[in-house]
């Protein structure tokens, strides 16, 4: 990473603002306020099954109407990392543990990624592509999010034994 | 939002250092530590219940005693917006997971949002204002904090076809 | 805290990214990652039990294999305060939301925060020294990381009568 110039400790800025422009636009469920955070033709897969796909901003946004199927949502995000491939092109991973509630009360968490590509244009940076990654969700979240790979252990590794540690 | 200078980056810094204070002096229960990012004639609102709601800082810090009725308490700070009003003055909204734990064990977690105005005086940033707002909570707790507004479906909105998904 | 010219804003930056790195390395298990980021003769403590200290960035790494006894893990990374001791050395806390899933797919999730120590060597800032503290846990963590401090009531503090509030 090269030394960063002031210019670019405002992109950083303006991009980390998409990021938590996203929750707040997606937990008051305004969701013309959020497509407008992403480019018209993006491309947004939250998962292998197409229902999770969006292709451009208009799809997106009506897409999200499926979360109005729960009664409430926080979306907290953190870990923002982001790389500038060029003046007006970064990629970005932001970490978001994504709480969910249904209309009877019980719970579901996504604890996830968001994999992206920012693009600036006229009107500012804009999210291009967003992949979402699961590293994890508790047992009651049943949609098939694209899970997070991880490195195998060794295949002469043993469990340490840490008695009722766990 | 115009071109930041290096003052406003540090600022901005200062202002986000202060929240995280807070939750910090909060988890230590040191409330001296916490009154002290406070105005001394700050309003403080945590929802619709008096017993929720300081005016001033000494009043803040004797009704934050009653955080010592939860054995031990964690604050994860995240999506900290900040825009600024004037040289002195500046608004901000942030995400709080707020994780409780009562004396028998049992836990009660908040997912909110601090709505705050920012005041600079002749010593540095402090909170004027704040407004505790909440996305949601797990079933158990059951204070009654100020509630986050969400857009309601449209009328004919039909929920998707998602089978066990949920 | 002085104020900050550009160099502490990168270097500022730069910590925070080691910090989540950290978090993205170990939810990977890519090890060599993982204690690239730290000096070569760092010192790790996660709990006063010895099989929770190591010293030095090899022996980290495999001490760190234990976290293959999970299926999954996430570590969300939030309230970053770092302080400048000098142009090379810093100190940080952070807090941490660290789930973990066992194989059986019960969850562990620890409240945490890490202390740690930087220092800036030729090849950049590398944590040099880092403990764990623990603000809290759910009931199924086991493990007995070190515990937060807590301030502790007057003695003649009376809970709050918040009714059901509790």
């Amino acid at each position: 990473m090269g030394k960063l110039t002031n210019l670019e400790f405002l992109d950083r800025q303006e991009i980390t603002n998409l990021l938590f422009e996203y929750c707040s636009a997606l937990d008051c469920m305004d969701l013309p306020r959020l497509s407008a955070l992403f480019t018209t033709d993006c491309e947004v897969d939250y998962g292998p099954d197409p229902i999770l796909q969006s292709r451009g901003a208009a799809d997106l946004e009506k897409s999200l109407e499926r979360m109005w199927r729960w009664s409430r949502t926080s979306h907290h995000l953190s870990n923002v990392q982001i790389k500038f491939c060029s003046e007006n092109e970064a990629i970005g991973c932001s970490y978001v543990y994504a709480w969910h509630e249904r209309p009877d009360g019980t719970i579901a968490t996504i604890l996830g990624q968001y994999h992206d590509r920012f693009i600036r244009g006229l009107a500012g940076w804009r999210i291009a592509k967003r992949c979402m990654v699961m590293n994890g969700c508790n047992a009651d979240f049943t949609v098939n999010i694209n899970r997070l790979e991880r490195v195998t252990p060794p295949v002469d590794w043993v469990p340490p034994d840490m008695d009722a540690q766990t």
